[in-house]
């Protein structure tokens, strides 16, 4: 058999990884590894020479057939994978950053010169998702996702939720635990999901969706008091990444926490693990969940990758018709105010009496109906928390109510999942 | 593009969704359906002529590239899938009962012929489940195996948990509604869902499962009574298929009902759903779930495996690699008295006193710890029941202990899953 030659660029958790799958792999061979420094220990054992600090040297080789790219960011990777594409090599990649904010450009130039970029690993660590979607489920029109793409937050709202605690406090847990980076912008913002729903909405709608279209929301906001009206109420509090789209191409892709029920199986999708749920014809509903990063299970995703190109690498000049990145046209945005959501709403009033028919009244004349309002007790001070879940509404409107709650306190803002 | 032109045996329920969802693609080309009655009216609008009732039609048909078998069970199938592939043809296949009893000799027999025998559909239905494990996971050893993969069984027993019913009272139900058939054996005792894991395992393991080496138990004791015990013991009661393989190549593959934590996805499961959990290295723990039967969710497999094959087709003489069904040895059977579970058991006790001692003494005599033991009221007849789960015990080991209960009535005796 001939062997595939590759190269990697990044030997990190995840480079690190591939490194050692792969030493249980005889139709792969690793020619060349670039690192930043070619003295730091590695958490592996590498050939003699194999290790180089001038990516050209894997970009240039014309020995090389595939380009493992897995050190992320935008540059310099997009410098390091256009050049490989124009030398002929075909792409594995993790980098989810890189492909909501290059994705176009990236599979043009590789459909230009006839080579594929192979990305299952980044989005959803493990999950086999970008394959399937490509290939046994080809037949189908997707048109939702629902899915829990980063394991930092979902880990966070999960300690929340177990322990009672506050988001402040479960946060510097999860930073002493490596669980979260210090600065925790980019998980708990809602970047990475965005980045990572944006490329999957993408290849399961095969219409391009643009990462600045994609409506973002982070969960820094989830206090842990909803976290325990959720709960009574028979939901959890996930950061859920939305994708869906009508038959005229309206794609709705959003990344925010949402209240979901606890009759789902997202509800029950703790720590890091992440899941990707699907709807379509004719498939109905599936949902697909494992770990969402780590070292190994992101390894699998990239071997998996490299595979598929070797078993084809050679066989026909086009090869893999099934593994390039279709979209055959680009999708309308829709602004997040024109959206239809059911809400939660946590309010603090001055004073109980007569509140809850105001809140009625505001919602009436808009004609949202309420689903539910909940008040508890008084507080000492004569004020009264009051939880509304309202029927799905439009965005724009829900925004209204908010403002027109002129003396009341909104603690939250919440969008609730269906079903 | 050169249209696939493909000949579909059998217009049953999978057959009826197939055809609908072949309207909307256009590379692939129908050319004949062979049923047994073309004069039956028919849920989908046929072109003329495309019926025979002469499956040779298919078969002799030069023109015919791949052959969809969707009549189900072992003959005549046999016969019409082992003469396409003598002809030439690939074939994609919905037939469970047949891969598990004639597998090695249909791979064999395509692998001589130089043709793929795709068959997604098989295994719980739209889950997209076979093609991930012989693509994006293929870097992966798989060596464990949790499934639910009969929709009847996952319904009957969820509707137990949901209303406290007996099995015959839902057996019953489902009949009514069309979810369990007349003679409802091959459901309700585990075979088909033994016919799956066979082949899944197969698969996942790279070794070769031999159906009459699959333990296999049904539903029809599980009693109302052992719902509730493992509802508030914080499990629930599922029709568990299970694989697992050691390094040596000893697979333990097995249908039966099990207690299994309400901490876990599968516990989740509920009604016709199906799912399965796999762990292996690199990947870890995935849980894949979906519609386990169904015209529309078993049609979208069968045209996935069509559109892999078509995406391939006339590219090379040696297609899909990562399509063939590879197994390198013939794994060792375990015997089910070998293996080691943790076990709930129901027992009825004649006098409350001194049983506890007699069941600890019992257990205690052969080396197996007791996780809980647990006796509610006495009853009215100076009866107790008590329900006892052990730590991990060897098979044969509790078969005793249930022997020497002598004046006791053993009223269930349920493995417990671990985790």
């Amino acid at each position: 058999m001939n062997k595939l030659k590759i190269g990697i660029i990044g030997l990190g958790t995840v480079g690190t990884g591939v490194v050692k799958t792969l030493k249980n792999v005889d139709s792969v061979e690793i020619v060349k590894i670039a690192v930043k420094n070619i003295n730091k220990p590695r958490g592996v054992e590498l050939s003699q020479g194999i290790l180089t600090d001038n990516p050209y040297d894997i970009i240039n080789n014309p020995d090389i057939d595939v380009v493992v790219e897995l050190i992320g960011g935008v540059e310099p990777a997009w410098e390091y994978i256009s050049a490989s594409i124009k030398n002929g090599k075909h792409i594995v990649t993790a980098n989810k950053e890189l492909l909501a904010k290059k994705g176009e450009e990236l599979f043009n130039l590789a459909e230009e010169h006839n080579r594929v970029c192979l990305y299952e690993a980044a989005i959803a660590g493990g999950i086999p998702i970008i394959m399937p979607i490509k290939t046994i489920l080809a037949g189908n029109k997707i048109n939702k996702i629902q899915a829990i793409l980063n394991g930092t937050t979902n880990y966070i709202l999960t300690k929340m939720d177990a322990n009672g605690a506050s988001y402040e406090d479960v946060l510097k847990e999860a930073q002493e635990l490596g669980y979260a980076e210090t600065d925790p912008t980019g998980d708990v913002e809602g970047y990475d999901a965005a980045y990572k729903i944006t490329t999957l909405a993408t290849i399961a709608f095969k219409q391009r969706i643009k990462i600045e279209n994609v409506y973002r929301e982070g969960i820094s906001k989830v206090r842990k008091e909803d976290m325990k009206e959720a709960s009574e109420l028979g939901y959890k509090i996930k950061l859920i990444a939305n994708a869906s789209i009508d038959d005229n191409g309206n794609a709705d892709v959003r990344v925010h926490p949402m209240l979901v029920s606890q009759k789902t199986m997202l509800a029950h999708i703790d720590y890091v693990t992440n899941a990707v749920a699907m709807s379509g014809h004719p498939i109905g509903n599936i949902v697909l969940s494992g770990p969402g990063a780590g070292e190994f299970p992101t390894a699998s995703s990239v071997v998996g990758d490299i595979l598929a190109i070797q078993a084809e690498f050679g066989k026909t000049d086009y090869m893999l018709p099934m593994m390039r990145c279709h979209h055959s046209a680009k999708a309308n945005p829709v602004n997040i105010d024109d959206t239809f959501n059911k809400y939660y709403i946590s309010i603090t009033a001055p004073n109980a009496i007569g509140v809850i028919a105001k809140i009625g009244t505001i919602c009436a004349n808009k004609n949202i109906s309420l689903a539910s309002i909940m008040q508890k007790e008084v507080l000492e001070n004569n004020t009264a928390n009051i939880t509304v879940i309202t029927e799905k509404c439009q965005e724009r409107l829900i925004k209204e109510v908010v403002n027109e709650l002129d003396n009341c306190t909104v603690n939250s803002l919440i969008r609730v999942a269906e079903g």
